[in-house]
C-alpha cells in the first residue's frame, strides 16, 4: 500500500514527515504518468506542481483558507490530495473533471479554465473576507508565469496592490512557458528575477526574519535546511512587483518542497498581499516531457507511458489541414502574417511559423491584444490570420466588435475547436462563437463541413480586405469528403429526395460538422415521404439571401447547427425569412443555453437530443403539429 | 484674426515660433471653452492635452507617422490642428464626431472610445511598419495615466517591450486620473516616478546625450531652454517599465510645450519603443475644471462657460434613480457592495460610496477584473452591484459567462446608457448587451421603462443569488411613469384597444425605453381597425412564459427594442414561440446590424425607422402580406 492511499484528505498530507514527503511527491509522479497517459489529459502542468500542491496544503487550511488555481488543468494534484483518486474515468462522463469542479469537492472554487482570472477571483474573495470579518483566512491564487501575460492578471494586481489589509498570496508558478515559451517583456523580466536573485534570496530574507524573531524560528529554519544551501545577503534589484507595492519572496526552487513550504509559511504570516515565485519544470520527472521542446506533453491524448508517443492517431485532422493551408496561403501572399495567443502548436501555426518566423507573432495569453493589434496591421497594410480556440475568441468581443469590426479591417479570424468539444468541460466548449459574432456588422462567418470546404473558406478569408472573416471549425477528426451535387446561388446542395407526387418539402440546412447529421437527417426524413432538400450553405453570416429563398421555396426548414441556438444561424435565418415576408416556419436545432458537463462529443449531442433520429422525431411532429 | 485661423495643416503649428506656439495654446483653451461650453462635449480632458498635442505634431510628421490617440476623446485639440475648426455642430449629425473619425481626415486612425487600446494598434502597425520596410516610420500612441489600468495595455506593453526594431512612442499623459482618481499599485508607482525623479531628469538624460552630440545640439539644447532648470544627475530608481525593458523618459511638465517637445524629440530619436511620461492637468487653464474634485468636467452637456454650471436640467434621470435606489439597498442588505471601473460619478455610486465607502470598490478601467471579482466576492457571501455603461460591458463578455454564470454568482449588473446613446458615435452606443447576454445560461435581465419599474427591478435583481442578474436602462431623461392597466401571469399589460368585431388581434411587445413607442404603435394601429395589446415584461431574458402564451393567443405580434434585432429578445420571443408550436409571426423591430453615426436619439431612431409611424406602416404592410 503507497503513501497516496492513506491521504484522504489535506490533514493526512500535513501529518507527513519531510521524508514522506518526498516519497509521495515521487509516488504522485508515477500515479499520473500512469493514468493520464491512459485517459489523457494535462500531464506536463501537472508533474512540475506535485511538490508545491502538497507544500500549499501543508501551510494553509484548505477550504477554510481558499486555494484558486488558474487555468485549472494544473489541479489534477490538489484532486489527489483532497480525497479525489480514481482517475480512470477521468474527464469521460460520470468521471472526475479535468479541472475544478465544485461538485466534486468543497476544496474546488474556479471551474472556468480560462487563463488570468484566479487573481481576480482571489481579489475579490479576499476583500468579501476583509469586509465580512473572516479577514484571518487566507486566500491563495496559483498563477503561471504565462498567465500574467493576461490583460486581466494587470488588472488584478493593479487592485491587490492596493490591499496591504488582505490576506492573499500569489504563487507565480514560473516555469518560463504556458503552452509555449513565454514571451514578452513580463518573461525577460522573470528572467532577470531568477538570475540576479539567485534561489537563495528567499532563503535569506526568511533567516533574516527569524533571526529577530528569535531561537525556536531560527532553530526551525535550521532544521529545516540544515544550512545546506549558501546564504547571503544580495543586493537584490528592485522588481517591478515591488515597484507597484506588492510584497516579493522568491525566487524559489519549486520542486524543493521544503523550501516551497518555507516561503509560504513567511508569505502567510506576513498578512497582506504576497507575491511567492516559484520555478517549477512543466513534466518535472518525465523524460519525454522534459525532453521535449515543443511541449507537446502540456495536454494529451492517450499515449505509450514509456515513449511518450500517441497511442491514437493525430486527432488534429482540421488543424493539420488548416496548418497547411495558411502556408500554402502565406507563399502566395506576403501580406498575410499570423497572431496566436501563445498557442503556436494546438492551433497548427508551427508550420506557418517555420516558414515565416518574421511573419509569425506569438503575444502572450493576451487574445484583446491579438485582435486588436491585428487591427492595426491591417491598417498599415497586412493581413493578418488570427488562429485561436473558438472559447477564447469571447475574451476579445469587444475588440473584434470596436477595433476589427468598427474599422473595417480585412482581419481573418481562425476559430479552431469550435462547437462541443467535450471532455474539457464546460468553458472549453465552443459553442458562442456564431451567436456572439453574428451582432458584429460585416462580419463574415465560414463554417466548412469538410478538407475541401475548409480549404475553399481560408482561401476566400484572406481575400476579404474591408472586413473581417472567420472560418470556424470542430475538434476531433475530419469528416470524409461530402461533395456537392448542385449549387443554388452560392448554396451548396448536397441531397435531393424527390419525395412521392404531392409530398410536403422540407428544407435541412446543415451547418459545419452538422451536415453529416442533415444528410442522416434527410435520408430518414425522405423514408418517411418527405420531399427534402439538404443544403449546406459554407458562409452562414451573414444569412445568405439564396438560403432565405431556399426557405421560401419550401413547406418546412430545418438548420442543424453545433452552436447556441439563442441567435444562432437558425435564429438568423428564421430572422431573415420572417423580413423577406415568409411564412415557412424555420426549425432551429442547436445547443440549448446551458453549461455543459464533461462528456465525449458524441455523448454530449446524444444528451442534446441532436443525433439524426432524435432531431427527425422532433421534426415530424413538428410537421405534425402544424398539418 | 488669430493664430488659430492661420493652421490648416500640421506643418503650419511646425513653422510657429515658440512665443506662437504660447500664443496658439493660450487660443485654443479659450476656443475649447467656448465651443464645448455651446455643444457639450469632452472639455476637462482636451484642455489637458493642448501643449502636448502641439508638440506631437510639431515633432512627428502626420500621416506619415502614425498618432493613435486612446479613448479619442482627447482629440479635439488634434482636429483643430488637421484642419478641422468647425466645432459649432461638434457631435451632432452632419457635424464633427467627438472622436477621430476616419472619414473627417487622415489623420485620424482609431475612431473606437473605448479605452485601453492604442497600445494594441501602434504596437500592429510598427509591427506592420517594420515588415513593410516602412521602418521609419514612427508610430505615436497617447494614452492616459487611467487606461494603463486597463488590461489590453499591459498586454500591449508586454509586447512592445519586445520590440527593439519598432519605432513606436508612448506618451503617458499622466493626469493623475482618468475620470476619477486613478486607482491601484500602477497608480502609486507613477507617483513615485514624478517624486523621486523630478521633472528635470528628462532634461538631465537630453543634457548628457546632447553633450555627446556636440556643440549645435548642445546650443539648441541650451537655447530652448536657457538653462533656466536646475539640471542634475538623478540617481533615478529602476522603473517598472524599464524592468519590461522599456526605454522610459520622464516625467516631463506636459504644459511645458518645449519640454515636452524636447522629450519626444529625444524619444524619436532612440529608434525603439520608449515610454515618455508627461505630467498634465485635466481641465488646465479653466477655472471651474481645476476646481472641480468630482471631475464634472470630464465631459459636459451644455454649460454656462464663466462658471462650468449646466444649461439644461440634469440629463442623469435614470442614474439618479440608480443612485437613489442602490444606497436604499446598501442600508437594507450589508452583503451588498458596488464595483465601478473608474465611473463612480458617471455611473451614479458617488452616494453609495459616501454612504458605504468600505462596501464601494473602484477597480479602474477594468471591466474584466471588476466582473470576475465580482464572482469572487459572491462566492464568499457578498452582493456585488457592477455598474457599467452598457457598451462597456462588451469587455468582459467572457468573464460575465465563464465566472459569473458559469459558478451560479449572484451579481447584478447595471447598464447605464443602454441602447441608442447617439452623440458619442458608433462605440457608446449600447445596443448589444440584450443579443450578448442572451446566450449566456441563467442570466435574468431587465428593462425597466420608467422609474417605478426601475426601482422594482433593481430590488428584485439583488434578491437572486444564485444567477447574474442585468437591469439596463438608457441615456437621457426619465420617461413619465408608464403604470400598468392589468397584470397578465407577471406582464405589465398597459393598454388594451379591443376593435371592432372580427378584428385581428395584435400584440405589441414594448422593452424598456421603446414602451413609450409601443403605446403609441398601439393607438396608431388600433386606428387601422386592429385589435391591439401593449405589454411589457420588464424581465426578458429568459423569454416569460406568459409572453409567449400572449403571442400564441393573439393573429400577430410586434416586439420593440432598442437594441441589435440579431439574437434580440424580439428573435428570442419567435424562436421560443416555434419551440412552443404557436404560428403566430413575430415581427421584431430593433436596431439593425450597422455601426451608427453619431446623432441625437432622436435623430437616429428616425433614421432607423423606428418611430412609431414608421413601424406601424411596416406592421399593416405585413399583416397585409400575411392577410
Amino acid at each position: 500500500m503507497g503513501l497516496l492511499d492513506r491521504i484522504g484528505s489535506p490533514a493526512d498530507v500535513r501529518a507527513l514527515s519531510p521524508g514522506q514527503v518526498r516519497a509521495l511527491a515521487a509516488e504522485i509522479r508515477r500515479y499520473l504518468v500512469d493514468q493520464v497517459s491512459r485517459t489523457g489529459g494535462h500531464l506536463g502542468p501537472n508533474l512540475g506542481v506535485v511538490e508545491l500542491t502538497i507544500a500549499l496544503h501543508r501551510v494553509f487550511d484548505s477550504p477554510r483558507d481558499t486555494l484558486v488555481f488558474d487555468t485549472g488543468h494544473q489541479a489534477y494534484v490538489h484532486k489527489l490530495l483532497t480525497g479525489r483518486q480514481d482517475f480512470g474515468r477521468l474527464r469521460r462522463s460520470g468521471g472526475l473533471s479535468g479541472y475544478p469542479s465544485r461538485a466534486e469537492s468543497p476544496h474546488d472554487v474556479v471551474e472556468n479554465s480560462h487563463a488570468s482570472t484566479a487573481l481576480s477571483w482571489a481579489d475579490g474573495i479576499a476583500r468579501a473576507n476583509a469586509l465580512g470579518r473572516r479577514g484571518d483566512r487566507h486566500v491563495v491564487a496559483v498563477v503561471g508565469d504565462g498567465a500574467l501575460t493576461g490583460g486581466m492578471a494587470w488588472e488584478a494586481l493593479n487592485n491587490i496592490a492596493d490591499g496591504a489589509d488582505r490576506r492573499l498570496v500569489v504563487v507565480v508558478n514560473d516555469n518560463g512557458r504556458s503552452y509555449a515559451p513565454t514571451i514578452g517583456g513580463l518573461a525577460l523580466h522573470l528572467d532577470a528575477l531568477r538570475t540576479t536573485r539567485g534561489y537563495e534570496t528567499v532563503l535569506s530574507w526568511g533567516r533574516q526574519a527569524l533571526r529577530r524573531s528569535g531561537p525556536p524560528g531560527r532553530a526551525a529554519y535550521d532544521a529545516l535546511h540544515g544550512l545546506k544551501k549558501g546564504i547571503k545577503d544580495a543586493v537584490a534589484p528592485q522588481g517591478m512587483f515591488e515597484d507597484l507595492g506588492l510584497k516579493y519572496v522568491g525566487p524559489v526552487d519549486g520542486h524543493d518542497e521544503a523550501a516551497v513550504e518555507f516561503a509560504l509559511r513567511r508569505a502567510r504570516s506576513f498578512g497582506g498581499p504576497v507575491i511567492v515565485h516559484v520555478i517549477t519544470e512543466k513534466g518535472r520527472g518525465y523524460t519525454p516531457a522534459e525532453q521535449d521542446v515543443a511541449d507537446r506533453f502540456h495536454a494529451v491524448g492517450q499515449i505509450h507511458p514509456e515513449t511518450g508517443l500517441p497511442v491514437a492517431p493525430s486527432r488534429f485532422g482540421w488543424t493539420g489541414v488548416f496548418a497547411d493551408e495558411v502556408v500554402r496561403i502565406g507563399r502566395r501572399r506576403p501580406d498575410v502574417v499570423a497572431i496566436t495567443a501563445a498557442m503556436l502548436q494546438p492551433v497548427g501555426l508551427a508550420p506557418f511559423a517555420e516558414a515565416f518566423p518574421d511573419r509569425t507573432f506569438d503575444v502572450g495569453i493576451a487574445e484583446q491584444h491579438a485582435v486588436t493589434t491585428a487591427a492595426g496591421m491591417a491598417f498599415a497594410g497586412l493581413h493578418p490570420v488570427v488562429a485561436v480556440y473558438a472559447t477564447f475568441l469571447n475574451r476579445a468581443f469587444d475588440q473584434v466588435l470596436m477595433d476589427v469590426g468598427l474599422h473595417r479591417a480585412g482581419v481573418t479570424f481562425v476559430l479552431d475547436r469550435a462547437g462541443l468539444t467535450g471532455d474539457d468541460g464546460p468553458s472549453h466548449n465552443g459553442v458562442w462563437d456564431m451567436a456572439v459574432l453574428g451582432v458584429v456588422p460585416g462580419l463574415r462567418l465560414a463554417a466548412p463541413r469538410d478538407e475541401d470546404t475548409l480549404r475553399a473558406a481560408l482561401r476566400a478569408a484572406v481575400d476579404v480586405d474591408d472586413a473581417p472573416t472567420v472560418v470556424r471549425y470542430p475538434k476531433g477528426a475530419l469528416t470524409e469528403p461530402l461533395p456537392a451535387v448542385d449549387d443554388a446561388d452560392g448554396v451548396d446542395v448536397l441531397a435531393r429526395h424527390a419525395g412521392p407526387d404531392g409530398a410536403r418539402s422540407v428544407l435541412v440546412c446543415g451547418i459545419g460538422a452538422m451536415v453529416r447529421t442533415a444528410l442522416a437527417l434527410g435520408e430518414l426524413l425522405a423514408q418517411h415521404g418527405l420531399a427534402v432538400t439538404v443544403v449546406d450553405p459554407r458562409w452562414v453570416l451573414p444569412v445568405p439571401a439564396a438560403l432565405v429563398k431556399l426557405v421560401g421555396e419550401h413547406d418546412h426548414a430545418v438548420t442543424l447547427e453545433d452552436g447556441v441556438r439563442e441567435g444562432g444561424i437558425g435564429s438568423a435565418v428564421g430572422l431573415r425569412a420572417r423580413d423577406a415576408g415568409i411564412a415557412t416556419p424555420v426549425q432551429a436545432f442547436g445547443v440549448p443555453r446551458r453549461y455543459l458537463e464533461h462528456a465525449s462529443r458524441d455523448e454530449l449531442l446524444t444528451g442534446l437530443r441532436l443525433t439524426a433520429p432524435d432531431v427527425a422525431r422532433d421534426v415530424l411532429a413538428a410537421l405534425g403539429a402544424t398539418a
